[in-house]
């Protein structure tokens, strides 16, 4: 990414452009149609809506969660009627929820979920709720922003019409890039979707791409950086991309346990752990004494979790001696605020589960 | 920008994001607010009309090129009535014929035009547009994407409600950071306008950026790099960015005029210069043989000026020295290409323009 630009109508672009294009679909994996957007997340969130619905489409969103709750916003904003079928944060929205709703009614468009919440660390069952829709006309729409790279999301095996994902996550590239699938039914289902868009129109970028360029100017140097990782995830194997995301959730999931503390997630994700923090410890004052003292930066609680939860990533090109590393500091900070455990354990558990 | 990402929700960003959101604002200049996006050009052109407008209004595009058309595209997918003041690609569309146009039809809610086309080189005098504008109630909407840091956009000065620019053009940066300004009357405007707006709606980025935020994650590392480039620009002085523009911009025309050929518009922009090309010379075949032995790139002719035309930018941090070296390869290129011209007079032409 710190070469030259590429410039976007040079002879160099088509066929770097197409061949991110057709590796992206590994990491999925996909058979699908695969498009590059200029856009944060919630960019592509909104280009998933916009270009299968219609203003008064019925749809249900299945969420615990903030980045679940997007979905709700974006449909509201065009429109769209959204069947809310929630939870308290922390747990996943069990498959039978969403069958019994689309059973109930027929006119149902779409099911809109999330893959990995980061706001919670929960993941949900997408082959299960992927099964649940099978039955119906509905479309599934999965944002895999936070969990592509750490779960798979076979589009085909799960019958998932519409993934997303993000550069920022794990691809471990900046923020702006976006990636999205779309499933043959979901094609068609643009066909005839009366949304109003222009950037996030789908067929402005199927009609350019062929020529190996982008509708408007695509992010060139996040492209070069999205070749230099997907490289590096074709080494590395995608299998064992996914092994190494569930080997080292697991090594924090250990740690938390064997020190007393409690996954706030049903259903962890292999994308990131948030851990439930005992009354005594202050989630603030832990995240600036690991950032002050150790350089290690973890995430807070998001709204009303703020304090209350701290999460840790291993999404993208994260060791086992990273893991090793946070857990260590994790450790010792908790010790320094006054938590009482017994030190060494959760170094010891991580150890045993990093093998 | 090659340095560690910075983490959008850690300590450093809100210092780093509202220091460039102030700077950014001496580019133009402008006082009004100015907002951050994650997208291409076209994608803050979208903002511009989803924020300001709903569905039913007429609106005067006033185009005569390319990038100009794109209003229009973007409009009627949002079926906002389009009142066409355009001319042949290479004019620029005078501010008489738009003040004729909104006198004609009071329901015109905003005229929306390009600073420098860059599809023909051409530049509109938006100083004469926001005054035929001024005496109405029209909003005045102005894609200064290519030409900002090549010419003023002084919102306050010339009567412009909402001006647009991009990391790409005259910052220097790679793509995908987009910059729009809102006057008062456009961010009322803002609070009647119906089409429908979730990414792209400018009050989610007011809500969060006072608390230093994007509403979702900006291109931090594009954030980091504009930070760079405002420096640069503050160093220089912007009344000398603009001076140099117009050096250089003036020196490729003094040398094109000097060996017989002319610019393609009629009024040219200091951001770019479109050369218009003899008949017995092929535009591709040269911009081929340019990259080939000379490693420079220069633009082709877009849609129908295909071959007829090609197109040197001098937009960004260009040195005098830069374009001494492309009207030499120019010239060297087009006396392969059997052009006959009195050699040395585009490079004793240039030099002199600059000084």
């Amino acid at each position: 990414m710190a070469g030259p630009i590429v410039y976007h109508r040079g002879p160099d672009f088509p066929e770097l452009l197409t061949g991110v294009v057709e590796d992206a679909k590994k990491l999925f994996p996909t058979q699908d149609e695969l498009f590059l957007l200029s856009s944060s997340g919630s960019g592509v969130m909104e280009a998933a809506v916009v270009n299968t619905l219609s203003p008064g489409d019925r749809v249900i969103v299945a969420q615990a969660g903030n980045f679940g709750a997007r979905w709700t916003d974006i449909c509201n904003a065009y429109g769209i009627e959204v069947v809310s079928v929630d939870g308290e944060w922390g747990t996943s929205i069990g498959a039978e929820r969403i069958a019994g709703e689309l059973t109930a009614d027929a006119s149902i468009k779409a099911v809109l979920t999330t893959q990995s919440e980061t706001s919670t660390g929960a993941m949900h069952d997408i082959p299960a709720i992927g099964q649940a829709v099978a039955d119906h006309e509905a479309l599934l729409i999965v944002d895999g922003i936070s969990s592509v790279c750490a779960h798979p999301l076979d589009t085909a095996a799960y019958g998932v019409d519409v993934a997303l994902t993000g550069s920022q996550k794990g691809l471990g590239l900046p923020p702006g890039l976006a990636v999205m699938t779309l499933s043959q039914r979901a094609a068609a289902a643009a066909e005839n979707a009366k949304c109003p868009r222009f950037y996030f129109d789908i067929s402005r970028y199927r009609a350019s791409l062929s020529e190996g360029r982008g509708p408007s100017t695509l992010p060139v140097t996040l492209i070069s950086g999205l070749r230099a990782a997907l490289d590096l995830v074709e080494n590395e194997g995608i299998a064992e991309v996914w092994n190494r995301h569930a080997r080292q959730a697991g090594a924090v999931r250990e740690a938390i346990w064997s020190i007393g503390l409690e996954c706030f997630a049903d259903s962890p994700s292999n994308a990131l752990t948030a851990v439930s923090l005992p009354e005594s410890i202050d989630g603030v004052e832990l995240m600036q004494r690991l950032s002050q003292s150790y350089g290690a930066v973890i995430g807070g609680g998001l709204a009303h979790l703020r304090g209350r939860v701290v999460r840790i990533s291993n999404l993208g090109f994260v060791t086992d001696d990273d893991i090793r590393f946070i857990v260590q500091a994790l450790e010792e900070t908790l010790a320094w605020m006054g938590y009482r455990f017994d030190r060494g354990s959760a170094i010891a558990a991580a150890d045993k589960a990093l093998g």
